[in-house]
């Protein structure tokens, strides 16, 4: 079964730490990323999210980080736990980014 | 200021409710989809997710949608309140869908 | 049948033309875009793209935006044509615009 | 300067070929997935797309694969070229799948 329990890092040097997960599959954990679009300094920002329990540790999950130490912007990530060739756990994930523009005509260029 | 807290409708029916936003911004609710790619009947599920709570009332959030109930899929939301010309809070979002896969090599087409 | 020779206008009141459609269902055009991310003067920008030729009238498509008269991105847009209730054609689309960064630490931001 | 054209293989085991890159940035070419989510045979297939020309070889291009010999769906692709630690040209891309869906009420879930 995958848990997502734990520190996670992915190929840009971003880590995670989820804390526990609950009955639910709902989690919180904090996000340090290593890259960012904004010129304040970079901090560990809060994360939620929900995963699924399945038996087969192959599980879709998704969460929320809130960059509010340091941007008014929020990302989302979504994705699936695999076992990797080595037998270690894999995260694959893809995400979204939303900045905060300044108005409704603005909106069509604020997610990446 | 934009607070999630309450019913929400988008252009296709679906409609979320989003219990109390706490002080961090975090929050849990329902979603209740009106489109599905599955052929299990719909039913309402859990989300958990996060919003900025920035004073001018066009604060960015995101929120993860746990399909558990009938399929293997997350769901990831990620947007940002607007004021509309009438007035009525409005909110923006892009989402992203990950499907479940056998295994590494399908990843590439998982997430819609 | 679809054919996408003509002009068209989306939501936020950009306009493209289509020049003719050939037999493998490639075409060539003009995007005049109403939205920029760049402070430069918007010019109108040649695009080339390709579609099926089904008879049905529900064809696919997509095609390149190529805005090197004022910027160093390109945008794509892959999109399927439909009959609206009113019996004129629609075009739904989605897009992704690539924007130049200096390397390839960047990259992971480039894309919205 | 970056030129596409020639050979080009992805992570995935995909192929393409662009021929002659034209004054104007603009190509066709042939690409040869090595993924597919159809149940027919995969062929090479037809694309046509534009780079814009900057001297710095970093320039920014884009890309319609028209999948019509055994498919009714269309890809784009979004990118950048860059050169690699060891000194060769590398491309970045982002891409969109549009598959073809009945009717306008399947549109929101037509592309991956």
């Amino acid at each position: 079964q995958c848990n997502l329990t734990g520190l996670w890092e992915n190929d840009l040097g971003s880590r995670m730490k989820v804390f526990k997960v609950d009955n639910e599959g709902n989690f919180s954990g904090e996000y340090h990323t290593a890259v960012s679009s904004t010129t304040k300094p970079i901090q560990t920002s809060p994360l939620v999210g929900s995963q699924h329990l399945d038996k087969d540790g192959q599980c879709t999950f998704g969460f929320t980080v809130n960059w509010k130490k340091f941007s008014d912007s929020t990302a989302v990530f979504v994705g699936q736990c695999f076992t990797g060739d080595n037998g270690e756990e894999v995260l694959k994930t893809s995400w979204l980014l939303r900045e905060k523009v300044d108005s409704l005509s603005d909106d069509w260029r604020a997610t990446r």
